[in-house]
């Protein structure tokens, strides 16, 4: 065993934001003003790691760090932080070192920079920034957030069809300081600047120097338009296993290139989306204060009073019946629960096929039968469960027979409100996953209790 | 404008999935067993649109094409398929066809496929596959599902330290068969096959032939050992923007790659995990039959249906109150409802914090004071509202300030069961997505119930 080795595997491992030592003494050091210790503790660290660092500290902390040290860090962890993080920590830094990190980062990270920087400060830090930086930063920002033409790369390799292999390779040793860091294929393309086919670099260094790249490129498998939504752009990104895509303008022309680590992003954050969307928060980030947290999830806790007032409203309508029987309103919940959660996971299924193009508008019967017959076979189940637990419970048969009833009803409406909601709401434009829970459960909620106590008084009290 | 281009623009759109005409006129084909046409309309499509259009027809439909066209398809299709799916048509295809499928395809696409092939059938399918196809195969069957060791492509390319640009491109161009299709870096290694650095494609091809390798590497910014998990090769990719990364044995030997589309698909996987198991469904895929998808739903509902009973036992032990005063049963399910809602929203932040590591052991204690003060700080806001709702409606004032108790001290039980059950579930090595909404929720409704009918027995009915 080679300890070199083992380190360096631990490494991935041990990130320092990980480590709470660590951690506390650099919350420590920025206590006291200390700056040539944090300095020490950072400036040598990956930008990816500083960037987690200064993520997992107090704001105070964060604030200090950058006011402190910042200009001594490499200009990419700006690109690696949270834009929340980013936002509270850039008025911090000298507009210099803003405007040189612009000009070093690719013009997607500058772009992305450049976003969170305060209105009135953004002059004077382009100010700073050279000309080809400048009029890249304010043609990103003139495309809306989360689309193609923001997040895409305005560096990219372009090759006429007539070109050989050499002569790419010759121009790239040249132009080596203009090209973007790291690309992953080069462009063919038409007089017109039009993208006719892409050449992965590893195999055009695979082949003779007299090669035209026109014989050996690949056709392109998929083109994003500058405005095309990151969405969009994710799922074509997943569906071709593409590692980049040229970026065409509304003629067609080449622009710019997408490349897949900013994919991973949308990806992750999408999911996250959904995930917090169906459990009614509109946004959350880890470097929330409390009140931007309850401000986050008041508006749907708001819309759940609303519906579960509505579900009591239900109930008072039978307050006859249960002042003669207590045991429904013992067993009411039962059935509201039940049918709430038979509702919520054919929702989580919807919104999934949905997110993931599988539940498309030609699909969509299919799912629908589907989802009800499931839907109805765990009512059967249920019901069947639920009627003997009750019966041993109350040595009442009819009392049995009605919640069973009652619960096999409310697993239907629960499969077709979970599957029919979100479908509607794409129908009209809305995100599926945004306000679909808050209607199912009300469908869940009021079925549930209306068809209870309301077969208990027709069966039992009459 | 250029037809031609536009039409290239609109490809990525219109996929042939998501055209009804086509997947109607593919169906028709494949009923009536009419060969040819099935191969006209689909052998000429791109592997990844195969794939879909397979992935969107009834299993019958899907069966018959494997069958009758199978070999005249592009064995990259098989890569790009779902693994339900795939399993449910390898039967239909010849041994020798799938046999030169695991030899083409790159060999973490090669273990894919070959983990879904019949155990009995696996023997048949190797025979007919190569030598080097075999032992990799075999080899990465030996990992566990979901590790690099199983997704990692075993093709690489490495130089030692003293090699220069133009020794490494030779030799590329010299073994261009043996290499993968695509690859991103080089790897530097020592005299132990141990890698100390890597050089991406695009940066060697812009070097001097005489350059040194070891002279322009980076270094490795993380290893991934054959037995990670996927999720934290995915986290380690997201973290430090990897294209691609090492994969190493034991002692620290490279043995393979990670590539980041292999990771998009993990990402996107874990995200759909957690939203389906938090909405309590073990598992769901598109192709899923009525009968499986209850399978996976019943089980939770089971779980549910325990814990709506204790909650109704809850109820049960105040009969006596709620036959004096209805209004109880009335609005006791509101209590029960927004303490519910505050949990699923505390849970659904957790979750995520923890999925994305930045709910860690140390930083856990903000984060459980930070929920518990939004908890309470919502449960204030909406206390007053209820009790100003309550007071209005049954204009009594006593029952008001009941429910508006009962409402904050569910909210804080809420806002630390969200943010406790996972961690715990996390600390005891379980996944903290697959049960922590049943325990939540379970909290939510004793207390709920508890807490407004036994507040009401004290302060009303005394």
């Amino acid at each position: 065993m080679n300890t070199e080795t083992d380190t360096a595997a631990e490494k991935a491992h041990a990130a320092p934001s990980e480590d709470a030592h660590f951690i506390v003494s650099v919350i420590a050091a920025a206590g006291d003003h200390d700056w040539p210790a944090l300095r020490r503790q950072l400036s040598d660290l990956d930008p990816a790691d500083i960037a987690d660092v200064i993520e997992h500290v107090p704001l105070e902390t964060a604030r200090t760090i950058a006011k402190m040290i910042g200009r001594h860090l490499p200009t990419e962890f700006l690109a690696e932080l949270s834009w929340e993080r980013r936002e509270e920590i850039l008025p911090q830094l000298p507009p210099d070192y803003v405007g040189r990190a612009l000009g070093e980062l690719d013009t997607d990270d500058a772009a992305a920079v450049a976003a969170d920087i305060d209105e009135k400060d953004l002059g004077r830090v382009l100010a700073a920034a050279d000309e080809d930086t400048r009029l890249a930063v304010e043609e990103a920002l003139s495309f809306d957030e989360e689309t193609a033409g923001r997040l895409m790369q305005r560096e990219y390799v372009a090759a006429p069809e007539g070109a050989t292999v050499g002569d790419v390779i010759d121009r790239m040793r040249v132009e080596a300081a203009e090209l973007p860091d790291v690309f992953f294929e080069i462009y063919v393309v038409d007089p017109m600047i039009r993208p006719v086919g892409a050449v992965h670099v590893s195999k055009l260094m695979r082949e003779a120097r007299d090669t035209l790249v026109a014989d050996i490129m690949a056709p392109i498998k998929a083109l994003i338009r500058r405005e095309m939504d990151q969405e969009e752009v994710a799922h074509t990104f997943q569906k071709y296993h593409l590692a980049s895509a040229p970026v065409v303008d509304e003629a067609g022309r080449l622009t710019g290139t997408m490349t897949v680590d900013d994919i991973i992003d949308v990806i992750s954050e999408e999911g996250e989306e959904d995930l917090l969307k169906l459990a009614g928060v509109s946004e959350a980030a880890q470097t929330d204060s409390v009140f931007k947290s309850v401000r986050a999830r008041a508006p749907w806790l708001a819309v759940n009073l609303g519906t579960a007032i509505t579900a009591s409203a239900v109930i008072s309508q039978f307050q006859g019946s249960i002042n003669q029987l207590v045991t429904l309103a013992i067993l009411m919940p039962i059935v509201a629960s039940m049918g709430g959660n038979a509702g919520t996971q054919t929702l989580a299924v919807a919104v999934r096929a949905i997110a993931s193009r599988d539940l498309t508008e030609s699909s969509a019967p299919r799912y629908v039968v589907r989802e009800a017959m499931t839907a109805v076979s765990n009512g059967f189940i249920f019901a069947l469960v639920l009627a003997a637990v009750v019966g041993f419970w109350f040595k009442d048969a009819l009392l049995a027979m009605t919640i069973a009833l009652a619960v096999l009803i409310n697993f239907a409406c629960a499969g077709l409100a979970g599957i029919l909601v979100p479908l509607t709401l794409r129908r009209f434009g809305a995100d599926p996953a945004v306000s679909s829970s808050v209607f199912v459960t009300f469908v869940t909620d009021c079925v549930g209790f209306l068809a209870f106590l309301g077969l208990a008084t027709i069966i039992l009290l009459h």
